[in-house]
Order: C-alpha cells, then structure tokens, then sequence
C-alpha cells in the first residue's frame, strides 16, 4: 500500500472486484493475486466479480480465472452482459443483439432478428455495417429501447487503439434522436445490480479496481467504498481525478486484500 | 404562390437552386419548372443549382437534370462534394475519402488511403464497417481534421428510412473527441462559398429550396433571402419552422421564379 487508506468505520459484507487489469492482465495473473482471493473466501465476505466485458460471454471469463488458477465460480461473476440480460428479462424483451458471437450465450433464448423489440449494442465488429446498423435504427427510431453494454469510446488492441462500442451507440442515439440505457461500469444500477442476491447494502461493500471513473467513480457514486489498484490502466495521479477520492490506494490487489481484512480485525467492525 | 411574399427592396443578383425536391423529385420534373429555368436565364441573374448530395458527383447530377430537360450547366452545380473538395484543396489535404465510388470522381488524385492525413465522410455503406470507421477514427485521434460532407441523420429510402452520414460522423466525434468541420447546407459557409466568382454579396442572394431548416434557414443565416418551395419534403406549416421566417413561401418553383420577377420588375430594384 503506497497510501494511507481510509475505510469509513462501516462494517464490510461484500468485495467487488475488477478482472482485467486488477485480478491479471492479459493471460497473467496480478503476483499475489490467485493467494489474495483465497485469503478473502477465509474471511465471511461475500465476493462479486464485476467486470465491462462485451466479448465475452461468462463461461469463458471463468474459463479463463480458472487456468489462472484463480478459485472462483461461475456465479460470482457478474458481468455488463449479465445486467443487460437481466434488464432484458426484467422487460421480457426480445432484442437484436449487436454482440460477437462469444457473447451471445449468455443471452441465449432471449433474442430475436425478425422480431425484435429492442436493440443491444456491445463491442461487435462484425455487427457495425451499415445494413445491421440500419435495422438497429429502423427499431429505435420506432420507440423500441436502445440498450448499450458500455459506452467506451476506444480500448487498447494489439495494433494500435480501436473502437470501443459508445462510437455506435451514439450513432444510434443521434439519427433516432434518443438516449441509450447505459447498463455496463460507471452506472449507479451495475454495482448495485451486483449486489443482488447478497442481503448486503452499498455502504457495506468494497469495490477494488484499476479503473479511477468506472470502477471507484462509479462504485462510490453507487454509495460504495472504493479502492483503487497501480495495476493494469492506473496512471500516476489518477486518484486525484474523481472526487471524493479513493477511499484507499493501494499498490496491486494483495495490497488491497490485507486493508480489508485489516479493517475486519478492528475492534469496531 | 399560397403566401403573401416579402422579398426586401434591395437587388436581386443571383439565385440559388436546390434540385432534389425542388426542381425535381427522382426522375420527374416538377411541372413548370425547366420552363422556369429558361425564364430565369432571360434574365441577367446569376444562377447557381445546390445540393446536399454525398453519393453523386457533378457529372451525374448534371446527366440527369440534362435528361429531364433542364437547360443547366455542369459549372453552375455546387454541391457539398464541391464545398468539400474546394476545403481539401485549400488546406492542401490527402484525405482518406469515406464516399461511394459514385462520388469519388469530384476527388480525383485528391485523396489518400496509406498516407491520409484528413478523413472526409459522406453518406457511403460500403465504408460503415469497422476496419474502415477504425481507420479514420486512428486519424483523426492523430489530431487530422475530420470533415463532413453534411450531417443528416436520415433519408428515404424506397425501402423505409436509412441512415445517413451524420450518425457516422458523430460517432467518430464521440470517439475522438472532437468536432467535424461541416460543409454542407445548412453551413452558412456553403451558401457563401457557392456564390465564389458570381461577384454578388449574400444581401443580394435569393435561395430557393423545401427544406426550411438546410436549404431557406440556412441560406437566411448567411444573410440570403429564402424561398421555400411547398414540393418535395415540404410539410405544412414548416415555415414556422424557422426564425425569422422565409421571405416567401410559394407552392413551387416555377411559383417561387414569378416572385423573383415580378420582384426585378418593380420600380425600386
């Protein structure tokens, strides 16, 4: 831990964590961070991974964390497509889904091409062509919802930065003249959407992750702590870019892990 | 003509034209109008024939206003292809050319793919995919100038409505952060950049369109006189639309030239 750290006297039940970037980056995992998850799972904490995927569906994200060696079941991740799904199950919708393949499982049964009342945008490449693009505002501009996983503007590829899903999100949004429901990080409705199922309150969960605005701005505006990890995006300084700022800074998620269960073994918590 | 005109006293010199919905709409002519035109050229008007177009380069355009009969010169077509091309000569730019093949003959040996520094989008589906959006938004995040033909959300298409250019734009806006140079009508630039070597001030410029927004409300702002015309995408009431309102309102052009005349004939002109 490079910072004091500030967990407010509340008590914690739940752990949010960030996967990429905070857990491992790329097929690595973070030095530490595979004993850090199981000296948490010793603690009664509930545990959520949340993460903005668009790509992936969540049989190969927990495909993945368990190759890294990482204990972790199916069901505790959660997932911008698992709240989009849920959305869409909680409207019984049938959307056209601009989504990558790998990422249609996690919707399966619950979409439509002919006969959709709605449109789900993700990263998908082999969707943003003009004629997909076209179906996708024929149906907004006639009322349907517009449902975005993120509105990333870009990300990092291996070539060079490409194009994240909010480019045509907001191409919708401007040629039907209407606003998305943005489901993925920073939204207040993900983390607390996280939290479902649990029995415990935002005041009393903890998100851990390298992302300043989606995942601290966010989780705090949710009324959640944050901690932010120097792993993955961190750039120098970046604590000092949401206000209020980072309940903790920590050097990588170990460090992270020991001021939650330090905070546990406090006379008041 | 349905409505009191109000043309100011000062000279008329010349007289911009839109042709879609105006002098035609598809392959007919509206009734009267290539007569009209024939009227205007007995006159000493300079005359000018502008358009949105972003698929058809002069040399089609003039193809089918000759084929329909109108005594119109490929010189006299200024359309946002022409406002588009005039800026990448002037600032001296190989730009990678977001257009259909149909509109890349305005352009010849002015553009670039491997060494561009410029993107100009039209309305062009065969460049609404990925690679292609990637590709321009990589230039434009490198800080080169993104310049749009126009930005419409939409046209009519003989299927239903379809996308147009703007959504595209705004999408490589919103992922690059930046604001597209717009040449198109309703830009004022365009109005004034089409009466280049006509020796005629805006103040002595009547327009005439029936698009109360692009073609008589912009004309109106570069300080023009508009006439809106009620054919082509003409909607009741659309001269409410815009303030302040159209100096006439005529049913359609060959109405909107009567005005005109009758105009240079009066004494105080």
């Amino acid at each position: 831990m490079l910072r004091a750290m500030s967990l407010s006297a509340s008590r914690i039940g739940a752990v949010l964590v960030d996967l990429s970037g905070t857990l491992h980056i790329d097929n690595t995992a973070i030095p530490g961070a595979v004993e850090a998850v199981q000296r948490l799972r010793k603690t009664n904490l509930s545990l959520r991974f949340v993460t903005n995927t668009t790509k992936e569906c969540k049989a190969m994200l927990h495909g993945r964390l368990e190759s890294l060696g990482f204990d972790i079941k199916e069901d505790e991740i959660f997932t911008s497509l698992t709240a989009a799904k849920t959305l869409v199950e909680k409207q019984n919708l049938r959307p056209l889904l601009l989504l990558q393949d790998t990422a249609m499982k996690d919707f399966e049964g619950r979409y439509s091409y002919h006969d959709a009342n709605a449109v789900v945008v993700g990263l998908a490449p082999d969707c943003f062509n003009y004629e997909m693009m076209n179906k996708a505002f024929r149906l907004v501009l006639e009322g349907h919802p517009l449902i975005a996983i993120h509105k990333a503007r870009y990300y990092k590829r291996s070539d060079g930065l490409a194009l994240g899903p909010g480019p045509f999100v907001e191409a919708l949004e401007y040629a039907a003249d209407t606003t998305a429901t943005v489901v993925g990080k920073p939204q207040q409705r993900f983390f607390l959407s996280a939290l479902n199922g649990l029995g415990c309150s935002a005041e009393n969960t903890v998100m851990i992750g390298d992302d300043v605005r989606d995942d601290v701005g966010g989780a705090q505006k949710a009324g959640m702590q944050g901690i932010l990890v120097q792993t993955g995006k961190y750039r120098d300084l970046d604590e000092t870019k949401i206000a209020p700022s980072p309940a903790a800074v920590c050097k990588d998620f170990p460090a992270a892990v020991d001021v939650i269960i330090e905070h546990l073994n406090q006379p008041n918590s």
